[in-house]
């Protein structure tokens, strides 16, 4: 396809891509899109008559958030995508962009990008095989590794929306009551085991109304795009809280968004047969077609001043159960989803060491620590280190991309 | 304190009371208070001056939710409430109400109450120290029921807003994965064991930036006030989902929650001291002056077409953990808050039998089924139960109260 805007090679905003995101220039946030090097104002493209005949108030555009746009349901979010993608395949169209009145494309450093959609409720499930196994392994029994329902159906909880946060937003090591010494009382004090969890997120449309479940075959129509997801985690303080009721405070201090939505049309040439499931799950968690996703992830550790060291090499594509299954087993029960929830996969393991997700993983509770390029070596997540991650899909040398998500850990105040 | 509205004995809703909520008569939604068994409209009454000074924009109770009222913080909430009382306690002012171009007062019975806030995050606490009890010795070991951390931390863990639903709204009995035989498969159907959880939830003001504790001293500050909450528990499923991140689709396929939000102004002369906690709490949990609140609770089961009959008369004072301590402790990693977040205590239970906050712990299992007025007994609730909750405080023969919340089951879809 041809493309107006240059694109550097290992680009990931392609014209295949066109996700969509929140920026700002001077103060007010606007809906984007983004290609190659250029953010694009929606509601510029929208005053040139691109979205004419599919949206019918050029102002939704003017939101701070996405919600507005994904209120209005996948086959419009589906054809507004279509027109950008259009537009800027058609060579004629740079005329009209340079005779706009409105300013269309800005350079990325210019702008600020934000939070992209306003998150209704936030679910975290835990479908990495090898990463459940892993920590059942580590935790528990290595030869029952994983909890007799895990493979029955796709384990989750819910998770704090209000402290999701921004790719680029500094983070705070978390404070809290931990429990060192296990004939001692607990301590108070900032986290010392701080950890990344590497996870991918979908965005949803409207629901149902509460009590009408979303079939694995529907599940599609209720999916909008999806986010590179930093869950951070603080071990230490999950360790001693989480029994009976789950993570709370190991989680709740935040989670890392990266900025531009891919929506699942943009993902649909990636998509790969996902691993066999045996025990066959029951007849509602039972699906058809290629629900998996090939999508490239890597995250790196950069401490102040020093180059950042890729720590792991991981795949979306390892996934046990997909984002059908997910959510027809959240609805099973008729629980109702909105526009902007934010649904995670919990830690992407691979098969392999250097694939494992989180540094609890990849150092194996510490006992293996990771050398970093700059000589120092890490167990867990100091403080001044940024953890970013990177994901991408590419297929017939066709490229489509989320950038990256990426946070810098503080002191604790 | 006078009041020029007539109110019965035994009203929840007198001059000392003065609750927020949301109704509507024929289409659009307002706020509201009540007195006795009128509603009051506060978009009227804010047209007849009654808030001048307080509030410059008449518009906001006109909203859908109580939130844009909530988001002007304590100082101006607490004087809203004020205003209302002394207009409705000043006699002269009944000529006034007549005089309105705006009809500001209905009957109870003529209009529909909706949910009072657009819930952001929803939080649930474990606080009882009877219910954790009666669990862990039902489910674990009667001689170390607690769980270590239990005296030390308020355990929590986070809910789904999406499905907080406003009391008269009735649910289906959830379906989903239940394994009824250690031996065999999991299977999936209705809900065998449906059950309530008696409690009561705060909803709170904006907190501070993410990353800065609220302490339990500050706590007061953002607390906007209560509701009676039911907590809609699946017993059978959570059995089967909760290990090891906490209950899911077991809760949130339906909360019902009461429709008048009592301020905890309203609630400062019920104040009464808390249990001792031994061990001493970490310093960041300590707290001083009486956080504990005397609200009676009273929870029914009525049959179709049969008398309710009263199944557990239980009380918020035996919180063992209280909300500033809640707070506090959600807060201390730097987890932030925002308007309209709701935090339910967990299942209240008092110290004797009757006094249990679910049937889990009244029937014990089942095993000591309840009797009920038509002759029928109860091990969980049966379709076409309609629960109802209610909570009220008096001392010196001053009641304010919350009314109830109720909601009926019906079959599985």
């Amino acid at each position: 396809m041809n493309c107006i805007i240059p694109v550097a090679e290992n680009n990931d905003f392609t014209i295949y891509n066109i996700p969509f995101g929140i920026y700002s220039h001077q103060s007010e946030r606007r809906m984007a899109t983004r290609i190659g090097d250029k953010v694009i104002d929606l509601f510029a493209l929208a005053e040139l008559g691109v979205f004419n005949g599919v949206i019918s108030n050029n102002n939704i555009f003017k939101s701070d958030f996405l919600n507005p746009l994904i209120e209005l349901g996948k086959p419009t979010t589906k054809k507004v995508r279509e027109k950008i993608q259009h537009f800027f395949s058609d060579e004629s169209n740079q005329e009209k962009i340079n005779a706009s009145a409105q300013k269309i494309t800005y350079p990325i450093e210019e702008v600020t990008l934000h939070l992209p959609v306003k998150v209704g409720d936030y679910t975290d499930f835990y479908s990495s095989i090898e990463h459940a196994t892993n920590v059942g392994t580590m935790f528990r029994d290595p030869n029952n590794a994983l909890l007799p329902n895990w493979k029955h159906l796709p384990v989750g909880y819910h998770g704090r929306a209000s402290s999701i946060i921004i790719s680029g937003t500094p983070i705070h090591r978390p404070k809290g009551q931990t429990k060192p010494n296990a004939d001692e009382p607990p301590v108070f004090g900032p986290c010392k085991l701080l950890d990344f969890e590497l996870e991918m997120a979908f965005i949803t449309f409207n629901g149902k109304p509460l009590g009408q479940p979303i079939t694995t075959q529907e599940a599609d129509e209720y999916i909008f795009g999806m986010v590179v997801f930093n869950d951070w985690s603080a071990r230490d303080i999950q360790t001693w809280e989480y029994v009976p009721l789950g993570p709370f405070l190991s989680k709740n201090f935040a989670s890392s968004v990266s900025p531009w939505v891919v929506t699942t049309e943009a993902l649909e040439p990636f998509r790969v047969e996902g691993p066999e499931q045996n025990p066959t799950p029951l007849p509602y968690l039972q699906y058809s077609g290629k629900k998996n996703i090939d999508i490239q992830l890597e995250v790196f550790i950069q401490p102040e001043n020093a180059k950042p060291t890729r720590v792991s090499v991981s795949n979306y594509k390892y996934m046990y159960w997909n984002m059908n299954q997910q959510l027809a087993h959240h609805t099973i029960n008729g629980c109702n989803i909105n526009t902007g929830d934010m649904m995670a996969s919990g830690t992407i393991s691979g098969p392999s060491p250097n694939s494992y997700g989180s540094m609890l993983e990849l150092t194996w509770r510490g006992t293996k620590p990771i050398k970093m390029e700059d000589g120092s070596e890490r167990k867990f997540i100091n403080d001044f280190d940024t953890v970013s991650m990177k994901a991408y899909c590419i297929k017939d040398s066709i490229r489509v991309g989320f950038g990256e998500v990426y946070s810098k850990v503080l002191p604790a105040l």
